[in-house]
């Protein structure tokens, strides 16, 4: 069962309770009262990483992934909780300190703060993060227009190809090899963007599950369609060179996941506003697509302006 | 280790560069500015519950314990987010309709609302509780004054004898059996107590690990000491008669943790003020002992005005 739908099932009823909240259809909790947003993210080994070989990488993804909620909200994250649990070896003092060295470089980097959190014992090692941020409005999921343009910052599927690697199923020169675990483990957060966002986008996402799978969610609730076209999907000139050396599909890298990009849709009228925040502050956003009506079927077109199948519409955490 | 060593060793650095923040030697995160109070705990199967066969009062017992650390700061809890971990015999069908049923509740009897959270696949079963509450100011630890009186609210050692009786420990006939395990699980949380704290009391904590490791950190950065009472510390009449009909000691059976009592100081000129708002508002408060300086060494006074010795201080989460 997908989390979501666990999540759906037993507990959308309880919050529905609340007077100022989102209903749990997104990825942050929001009161509009008290300018407040919050994010819970639970990590576990075997599932959300690997192994703990290298706790101070683990713990960057960690982090990166969880300010990643708020960030595409259009929300600063400020403060973070630290929940871990697990065993001596994975919290020995080696460990932490390399633990703490992460968190202190990340904590520069992105301008948070540790405020609190505890550890436990449990033979099985996980993290839960809660983020917190304030901010009068945030960019909801489910308010994408008809005839809204869907944009994605950075590039995709870089995060995926250090997973094959991590995997062994990939086998590349070590330069190439670091450079794809370093997205993995240290996807880059679109921060620059955040304050910018609120400007332009009618609803946004993370990606974490994949582009598909998360485009699906941004609009769940709404009737509506999509169609992306393939060749505009942003990958970096490493993963192209990839692509061009060992003939592989470009369709199956830019869908899996981990990405922490922002996928948002926005109107036509806002292409020049998009197009000069991008330039004035360097940072890459595509127009990948655009919302259609429901009675088109979501599609991706290829460059040959072929619509593709798809078996597999991204990563969901499965019980 | 003890989780607090582990987070003083490693992480209190990095709290201490936050702008606004308590550091980490406080049950609760407080951003005066924002008016906001976090908390977060982890509670797992095992550790801190024996096992998952009543989900239904495991989640209540998880709930109440976090929201007593905003409770006993004067603080009312608003929020909870739940991240839990389990597999799929945890999070059967049965038992997610069973947790929502208390989750249900508990709000209903505390005025929190769930507001967000995710379920992760786990052979460890596991909760994360996140509890968000707002406030002008909160009741720090380590701001005891030399001749403070110390007070408990309610009873201890109820929820003790409950444990011992689910480990099959100690047998009682069938009504005693379901008092004590009931006080286990569902702890008579003081949260009609909370907004009267801030007019009293110097310096408060909630009695998770014991009262005299409650005690012990409640002014672990003071150069203080204290001398408890033994006959005055509060138990249930159920209690007073188990313990003489089986001729067992007091002091035993009420420092052992679990009971979520709120113990807090005030100056001897607030007396008057905490009978009066005991009374009433019918909230059992009861004066153990005084915070002593120093030179003397902290002792439990027994009815016969002899210290008693202690080995074991109250129960620590051990790593």
């Amino acid at each position: 069962m997908h989390e979501f739908d666990l999540i759906n099932n037993y507990f959308q009823k309880l919050s529905k309770k609340s007077p100022s909240s989102l209903n749990l259809n997104d990825d942050v909790f929001f009161d509009k009262k008290n300018k407040l947003v919050v994010s819970v993210d639970t990590y576990t080994e075997g599932n959300h990483f690997i192994d703990f070989k290298k706790p101070e990488l683990v713990i960057k993804k960690i982090i990166r992934s969880s300010i990643s909620d708020l960030v595409c909200k259009g929300v600063h994250p400020k403060y973070y909780f630290i929940s871990g649990s697990g065993n001596k070896k994975s919290f020995s003092k080696s460990n932490l300190l390399k633990i703490s060295k992460s968190l202190n470089q990340e904590q520069n980097k992105y301008k948070i703060f540790l405020s609190g959190g505890d550890t436990v014992f449990s033979n099985k090692l996980s993290f839960t993060i809660t983020t917190v941020g304030f901010a009068n409005q945030i960019i909801y999921r489910n308010k994408a227009k008809i005839n809204d343009d869907i944009y994605v910052s950075g590039n995709l599927g870089d995060s995926y190809v250090g997973l094959l690697i991590l995997q062994n199923k990939i086998k590349l020169n070590n330069v190439l090899n670091n450079y794809f675990i370093d997205q993995y483990f240290m996807p880059n957060i679109q921060s620059k963007l955040t304050k910018h966002l609120i400007k332009f986008a009618n609803s946004s996402i993370d990606i974490s599950d994949g582009l598909l799978a998360d485009l699906d969610k941004m609009i769940n609730t709404q009737n509506l369609s999509y169609k992306i076209n393939l060749k505009s999907i942003p990958v970096s000139n490493k993963l192209k060179k990839l692509l061009n050396l060992k003939k592989l599909s470009k369709i199956n890298f830019i869908s899996n996941g981990d990405d922490y990009q922002i996928l948002f849709t926005a109107s036509k009228n806002k292409r020049r506003i998009i197009e000069r925040i991008s330039s004035n502050y360097r940072i890459k956003i595509t127009q990948i697509g655009s919302i259609e009506s429901l009675d088109k079927k979501p599609s991706i077109i290829d460059d040959k302006n072929r619509a593709i199948g798809l078996k597999n519409k991204g990563y969901f955490h499965q019980f």
